[in-house]
């Protein structure tokens, strides 16, 4: 497939390998979706909402109730996410799956799935049963689903949670063998005195998982529910052959999960960019993944996969709209 | 005003900073264009070709006659620039300003304004007159003005043009102080003798251009009709205080002119990429510039830009789309 590819892209009325990393992502995104003329619309953004009980155990500078702040400023269209959805032609869905305080009544793209009020406190004991996890997985897939019973080709998945760095930090220890210490950072701009009690929290809940026997288990216990619903999202997807374009550190951790229980889910992966937080390089590297950015970005809601997505749709254009050098008469040169 | 851009993005709902590059480019766009509301939209990418006397001097691995051969597939639809300028919602405009050949009888997106069937050959005398050279850049200017009557706030100038990377090297040796070996690379695909024979072209003509007293003639003697367009469709945008974005080497050896010539064009300008050919670092270094996207991309035609240009779409989204912290009742915690 790739010596396919390869040729294509070789074939093309322009110098051979011009258009550099552009070519490799094109290569990547035909990769993804075993075709040469792979698309990237229709495309789909979900963003899952959860909270998280370690954040009264000190891990987030913001506390929980910014998540639902967060999520009625996406609700309202006027988040990050929503500029960068609509700059990228990208639609955005946004699903309840475990935040706290009062339900949410929102507009048509917003889905009110809420299987609990947060997470247990991981640092102290298992974030959700195994019951809970398979739940919010359940919810993810269905989202995809729906996505690709539309027509999507591309999916994105985001998230929005005060405090998930932290589970992703001990997914990221527990399923990459990362020291839990260098899988933390300072996510949404945690002070010094957050940073360690970060620290001990992961470290805790990490050793903790991997005492376990049951990997399904161990993920459960330091999950959120909007990573296990993501997880879900991308084992659906990538059982339908769709690409999966990833976001930053809390998606990567849940495309680990996605690849550690339906192995094979990380081939129809492109990383959108490396973010900033320090343990995402291992994460990325255990899925084999190159990102298209490196631009330092640690927001989440899904922003950095918006903002490279245009990226993929000209790699897209390379595959699909750009004659051969032989349909125009030339002999290639180089 | 940079202060005021900083303090802007700070106060938008979410961590500070937390979008990493993508802000520092939305700085960039807010400088070039003076103020925090800059827009991306309406654009106009226009493409301006020419032919080049030192093709009969070895310096290329194509013959010249692939200029007008790639102008056809240009206005056929069918090119990497159309296949980039439509993912990217941009319109195309394309400029005989110098080719050799039977004049192009082209559809509206098409203007004929050649001024001489290709350039002398510049490894043995000048490449062009004064007089030649400012007529050239008369018509780029033509073109900025035209694009931004009709309402443009940004735009890209590409080439096609066989054989002008070595006009590109002489410009950017004579302009950054570059000694002439190193700003000559393989450009679309240059074997080592026609490497070789690039060389000696750019060190003749570079070691005449510099004896020159004239900067003006010295600049002519090396420049190529289309280079000298785009220099002047850039200084003529400068001026009215559109954002340039830039393309590749051919187009950065161009904005070296327009900065050489009127004095302030750089600070409108943002370079799209930096491309695989190694004096191409040197020009960006000359000029400020840190490229947006470092992709080894080498195809000239506007591609570069043109893959770069959602990124700015981003980050006007990010400067205009996206609500303050405040607005939404909440406190920094960062």
């Amino acid at each position: 497939m790739i010596d396919e590819i390869r040729a294509h892209l070789d074939a093309l009325a322009k110098p051979r390998g011009a258009m550099g990393r552009l070519e490799a992502l094109a290569t990547e995104l035909a990769l993804t979706q075993r075709r040469i003329d792979a698309r990237t619309s229709p495309r789909q953004a979900v963003l899952f909402a959860g909270d998280h009980g370690c954040v009264a155990e000190g891990v987030s500078a913001w506390p929980s109730e910014v998540t639902a702040m967060m999520v009625a400023t996406i609700l309202s269209g006027r988040a990050t996410s929503n500029a960068l959805a609509a700059a990228a032609d990208c639609p955005l869905r946004l699903v309840d799956v475990g935040m706290t305080g009062a339900r949410v009544d929102g507009p048509a793209f917003f889905r009110d799935a809420r299987l609990a009020d947060g997470t247990a406190p991981l640092g102290a004991r298992p974030a959700m049963t195994v019951a809970q996890f398979d739940a919010a997985w359940g919810i993810g897939a269905s989202e995809a689903e729906r996505a690709i019973d539309e027509g999507a080709v591309l999916l994105i998945a985001g998230e929005m949670g005060i405090g998930n760095t932290t589970p992703a930090a001990c997914l990221t220890a527990l399923l990459t063998g990362l020291d839990p210490a260098a899988a933390v950072g300072r996510g949404a701009g945690a002070d010094d005195t957050v940073l360690a009690a970060k620290r001990r929290v992961v470290a805790a809940a990490t050793d903790r998982a991997r005492g376990g026997a049951d990997p399904r288990a161990a993920i459960a216990s330091v999950a959120g529910y909007e990573i296990a619903a993501m997880a879900g999202f991308y084992a659906a997807g990538a059982a339908r052959g769709v690409t999966l374009l990833l976001d930053g550190y809390v998606a990567t951790a849940a495309a680990l999960i996605a690849e550690t229980l339906a192995p094979g889910s990380g081939k129809a992966m492109i990383a959108g960019h490396r973010s900033a937080e320090p343990g995402h390089q291992a994460a990325l590297a255990a899925l084999g993944l190159t990102p298209v950015l490196d631009w330092e970005m640690r927001l989440g809601e899904g922003s950095g996969a918006l903002t490279a997505l245009p990226l993929l749709d000209a790699a897209s254009a390379l595959l699909n709209d750009v004659v051969r050098l032989d349909q125009i008469g030339a002999d290639r040169a180089d």
